[in-house]
């Protein structure tokens, strides 16, 4: 396949394909500014756990190029509030935090700096989060690989491909390595409502990379587990905590609920980044409501009537009793989740 | 509100209220031929299991009245080649060959009868076949709405409203004689992918009815269940096998699933008709596969790329182990099921 450049940090510019306006159509957004970046979270330009990550982290060496000609207090001020904002663009993704706290701190321990010497840092931390991402996704599809047998059958939730990440892939990125390794797999793609990645985006990958798959509505997975059709499933995460309760697309709880129930296995495919050490449990998570016109319109075309209210959280939360490991770039996380994630720190 | 005709015969035409449409736009649908209802049926102008019942008598109907100038043999034999079309138009809802049947019977019973007599009797039996729905429908919901408490919250999945029967409807039937009879009630409709018939006909009706209501993506009815925010879930069937296995639309099997985990009662709320007392279990029913772009389109729209290959199956068959009772006209069946399904034959 031709390499998918989801993030491409170039000449001062950030350049993201437009997850938006896939698979019809194939379109390079540019950010010339921090707020571009914010936009571009919170639209959805940019999704995925660790994609919002490195795009995050690219909007604060904006934000750095912007004021770059500012007396420093007033820089570091700016920077400050341009910090916020885009921490503040996606509420649930804990990359977004982990970037934006690497970046601060390359700010905190750099004061003294000439600013262009500190955007020159600034610069350099994205670029080694950017290939920190590919790297670790690559790790983690090896070991991901590991326990996907030949024949198998893999049921997967939302887009976890290049488009989520810097690249490959955290879930999809296992089932591209499962595929280049010579297995012959079979993959179930949920369509994903109400974004539809799974069906735009998980979808566009499959097809770019010529696996085997069908598309399904989100509805048809439990049928196909009950009916012993699924080898494994496989998600992405898009936070962690310390006992193992995931959050990530809305929809992933009922899927680990029916495969616990059929004894399907179910992993989560996610770099040790999504892991929040701040909260014990799945009840801190903060889950983000999105809004009403992402279930009542579909590409701009009314499906709902007026007046009718709507409930769209964008994640929930499966505890870690329906997970049966954690795929992550320093091998795979087994139960007691607590205990086995806490050796990481 | 004003009563929702979904189905009218007048001066030998069968009207149709245009489901394809809503909610965006109320047309009617015009069937002059048994060809015409068997389109209708096929591309889901009409559905809903009693609705397409009904709709099929009146394509009997159609065609008397089409070759009612032919000699009697070749009468006959148009009408048998007419049955068949019809009885075909969609594979799994029993109450359409529970239909077509009751019209065979009366062709069968009057063959020495004038043309002209007979086509009266056709009409008469479905008249009594519409009628009878409502009447049906009425009872059920009496019968159901027994066991909805004040300040209920109610999850229901697809559209079994005015708009999938003759008038009033089975599960959302039972939800509107909750709300008429001065209940204090809540639902979440489940929008129904691929077709949304949640999003676009049940929506529309509780805007119609001013009843109390959210609408959701499919997948968020699980989270909803484990966190204690449905007290019950309400569903209706298009084949109900001996045994109380229930096949309905695509993703009932999966709340039952999860409120059968969760301990959240799960009734099936179909009409007698609906039972099919020539089958032992849900192994027996045909589930129908529709075509792939009722999932990689939606209104017209490409939503999923081109090359990828879907799965898409109608119905689903729930298990009578995931299912608290059956509401139907003659009361509540609860288990075991084939004793109690028996006593009403």
């Amino acid at each position: 396949m031709g390499e998918i450049k989801t993030i491409e940090f170039k000449d001062g510019v950030l350049y993201l394909i437009d997850q938006r306006k896939l698979p019809n159509s194939y379109e390079i957004f540019e950010c010339r500014t921090y707020k571009d970046v914010n936009f571009a979270i919170k639209d959805m330009v940019v999704r995925g756990a660790p994609a919002i990550g490195a795009a995050a982290a690219y909007g604060v060496v904006l934000a750095a190029k912007e004021f770059i000609n500012e007396e420093k207090e007033s820089f570091f001020k700016k920077m400050e509030e341009a910090l916020e904002i885009i921490s503040k663009s996606r509420p649930t993704a804990v990359n977004l935090m982990w970037a934006i706290n690497r970046m601060k701190k390359v700010i905190e321990n750099n004061k003294e700096l000439e600013l262009q010497d500190l955007y020159e840092l600034l610069k350099k931390e994205a670029d080694n989060i950017y290939y920190e991402d590919i790297e670790t996704n690559k790790k983690m599809a090896k070991f991901g690989n590991e326990i996907i047998k030949e024949n198998a059958v893999i049921l997967t939730h939302c887009n976890t491909g290049a488009l989520a990440t810097v690249g490959y892939g955290t879930a999809l990125g296992v089932i591209r390595e499962a595929h280049y390794s010579g297995k012959n797999i079979f993959v179930y793609a949920d369509e994903t409502r109400p974004r539809l990645q799974g069906a735009k985006l998980t979808a566009w990958e499959l097809v770019q990379e010529g696996i085997p798959a069908k598309l399904i509505a989100d509805s048809v997975a439990a049928t196909l587990i009950r009916d012993g059709k699924i080898d494994v499933i496989l998600v992405g995460a898009d936070r962690i905590a310390l006992n193992g309760d995931t959050a990530n697309k809305i929809g992933t709880f009922m899927l680990s609920a029916v495969a616990k129930m059929y004894h399907v296995p179910f992993y989560v495919v996610a770099p040790t980044s999504t892991i929040d050490f701040n909260i014990e449990t799945g009840k801190e998570i903060v889950i983000e409501e999105r809004s009403p016109e992402e279930v009542t319109h579909i590409n701009g075309v009314r499906i709902a009537p007026e007046g009718i209210e709507v409930y769209n959280p964008a994640f929930d939360v499966t505890p870690h009793e329906n997970i049966t490991g954690i795929i992550t770039e320093k091998g795979i996380i087994r139960p007691p989740f607590r205990e086995n994630i806490l050796k990481l720190k």
